[in-house]
């Protein structure tokens, strides 16, 4: 008989990240993850596959909340504009996640596999951008080079922002980078 | 005693690669490679330690390439100028590479897990340009960004590249797109 058990999800995540930043993310297995977070491994595995998907949800919702941010943008007049109405949304899905990014990030930067992951997951959410750009009517390459810019944006602002102990507003690095890609391709 | 096979890695990638159009990578074994080629799977595995080695080996010679490029590209008075002469000395690279990267690519294309590494390798490919660039002296994130958008630009030129049967300029490719990256972003 399952028992109702109360944020069993978060409270796995919770001990999943102490325990790989303890002793690096090879190193646990999913009997001390549940062990840790007082649930069974049964448990465990109703809400993740292995213990990757704690870092790398399958339905990964940075992806789904482009997506849909994608649906709410306004009609623009060019594609980097839609981009940056899509950072701009995605930024508030970071908010309050600063203290948990830098703990993600610290246990993917430790590891060759997850770093790969990480990359996997930016070209996931490129094509993404650039799907959705093309829905709207946007022509190729410009989609495509709209989405990747938009990528390259997002990818080094959340470096920095991870980066940095203090919290700083996502949104203001992202609108930073992606003045600083203008102004570095100007001189193409 | 190993017996001397001349060209030995090539006849296997290119029973590989008849075997990965035929059957799709996910079916094929590495002994059907070396019947194929000719040869015995230990000969395959003194070139390969697997399969996938065949598509991605372990040195790239693309990524090498960009790291020698960047050292042979003159000084130059913007990040985005020795972005642009590394992705021209790349460029040659692919010169005589157009059937060849049509088979790869819809070799890859099939599989989820091979797209995965081809995401792997082009990010691979951005830290090494963005590396590089910081070597030169330029201050990050212009470094990070030039990098990416490079990276951006070669994606984008080397999928059309492969899109068309007819055999066309890779570089006048990239020329084409790194203009449209900045006409996209100028509107940022």
């Amino acid at each position: 008989m399952a028992r109702w058990e109360p944020n069993a999800r978060g409270r796995l995540e919770e001990a999943a990240f102490e325990l790989f930043a303890e002793h690096g993310f090879e190193q646990v297995t999913v009997a001390e993850i549940a062990g840790r977070a007082g649930l069974t491994e049964r448990t465990f595995y109703r809400h993740f596959a292995d213990k990757r998907e704690v870092l790398f949800p399958d339905a990964n919702p940075l992806v789904t909340g482009l997506a849909e941010a994608l649906e709410r943008a306004p009609e623009a007049p060019h594609p980097i504009a839609t981009v940056a109405a899509v950072l701009e949304d995605a930024g508030g899905f970071f908010a309050d996640r600063h203290a948990y990014s830098r703990r993600r990030n610290a246990v993917i930067a430790a590891n060759a596999e997850l770093r790969e992951r990480e990359a996997v997951k930016l070209a996931l959410m490129a094509d993404t951008l650039a799907g959705g750009l093309r829905a709207r009517g946007v022509p190729d390459p410009a989609a495509s080079l709209a989405a990747e810019a938009g990528i390259a944006v997002f990818k080094v602002a959340h470096a920095r922002w991870v980066a940095d102990p203090e919290p700083r507003d996502l949104r203001e690095l992202m609108r930073d980078a992606m003045r600083q890609l203008k102004a570095v391709t100007a001189e193409a």
